[in-house]
């Protein structure tokens, strides 16, 4: 058995298997952002590892149709670390804090070999939860803005070891205006962090649904994670109210598949083990 | 200046400086638990490494006077683990959940070099929670417990490698039973992580209070850490119904400070940086 599915089937309960999980009023997210893992030291700053590790968090709690609040923050760093990137970190975390109004109430901070961040981040509902389950025959799937510049940056980086700093890559557009909006017309959604097929898949897999694509990505589009778009499906009845509210907000939303009876099943494999 | 202090000085604000947070009625705590900073794994098994990475979490939300009750988990994991590995990890996990009846609902799971768990707790205020700033000029200090056995058994591993199977160093005791009942008549507390030296500093930095000490603590007692054994204080008018308690719930507690006006400061430094 694949190792992370293993992991999962062992914690299995009601409250998993979306971006973040619902207590009453309250939704609770937690992402690791690890040096080698997520990022290589001479791909970011301090200041933009300390921005993109909170963005990503705060991205999951929006997607609930929440407004991020509070964070606990954790932060494993080099004992060579300097007073100055200690500041630039910081900077960063504050940076994404204040844009999105979340106080950091806690945390851990530890010595280790690389820069590992742990955060969790808890919100408040703004009125109902979207959830990926709520994904319905005959929805349309649609995502926001574009997809593909990230594994561009990616590329580059990898083979280059540099990319235009202005990329999704450091700095993801969460679409909180666009989505808090449209959220009551919206069946089910998720953020995009592995890339389209592999969330696609996992929408799919949430609401026990297949697709059909009425228009289909090509492979940059397919692949490209870490863009923190965001994936949803709606009745085509609400399309117009959607548009709308995507043209008022200026959200590009691409409609490119339609959900289906049974399952769909990818053969692509997680990154993480 | 000392790069935790840095850190700290950043992210001050109201919520910090305690075990953990408090929000109303809910209460946060998070906790990092990396091989090789907090353990080896030539020291633990994977269920040991799991059960103490749930429990010293537990610890900080207990000596707030609130039970825990769901939890967030961060878990990176070498690509070498095997099946057997992941479930004697769950193991220790489940254990520690299901005799605190905390509900995991949600985490992180990557691929990484070494083991590094980050746990995220949020537990219930029983009643008034209580802060370490509570610490009141004449209050008798006392902590629960044995101190010393942790070092010991670190000392024991360090130098041979193995040490008695029962030690604290595994399995902490927590004093969630004394410290419920007696929370009313305690001024201030914490958990002691770091060792009684360092955690009594802590303890009265918070308050802006010195110490004399009535019966000094050897060596061992006050350098030892991770027994998560609690330090706390209390008027000395209700030091019966504390020694009442503390018999009741079969809990030793030695009172061995005595809480005074002005500063304490203390020469030992963190472990962290």
């Amino acid at each position: 058995m694949d190792k992370e599915q293993l992991i999962i089937n062992h914690f299995n309960n009601k409250f998993l298997g979306d971006d973040a999980a619902v207590l009453g009023k309250m939704v609770y997210a937690k992402d690791l952002f690890f040096e080698d893992v997520h990022f290589k030291r001479e791909w970011l700053s301090l200041e933009q590892i300390g921005y993109k590790a909170m963005i990503v968090n705060f991205s999951d709690i929006i997607v609930m149709n929440a407004t991020p609040k509070y964070a606990l923050l954790g932060l494993a760093l080099p004992k060579s670390i300097t007073n100055e990137q200690i500041t630039g970190l910081y900077g960063g975390i504050k940076k994404a804090c204040d844009k999105y109004g979340v106080s950091i109430i806690g945390g851990d901070t530890i010595c280790s070999d690389k820069i590992c961040i742990s955060v969790s981040v808890f919100g408040v509902l703004n009125a109902k939860a979207v959830f990926r389950k709520g994904l319905k025959n005959g929805d349309f799937i649609a995502y926001t803005g574009k997809l593909g510049s990230s594994l561009k940056s990616l590329k580059s980086l990898i083979n280059i070891g540099k990319t235009s700093h202005k990329s999704r890559f450091f700095d993801p557009i969460l679409r909180d205006r666009f989505f808090y909006k449209s959220a009551k017309f919206i069946n089910s959604a998720m953020d995009i962090s592995d890339g389209l097929t592999q969330d696609l898949a996992k929408l799919c897999a949430s609401a026990k649904k297949g697709f059909k694509f009425i228009k289909k990505p090509i492979k940059y589009e397919l692949e490209s994670g870490e863009e923190y778009e965001i994936l949803f499906s709606f009745s085509p009845k609400n399309r117009a109210k959607i548009e709308q509210i995507a043209k008022k907000t200026r959200t590009k939303i691409t409609i490119f598949a339609k959900a289906t009876k049974g399952r769909y099943k990818t053969n692509a494999r997680s990154h993480h083990f």
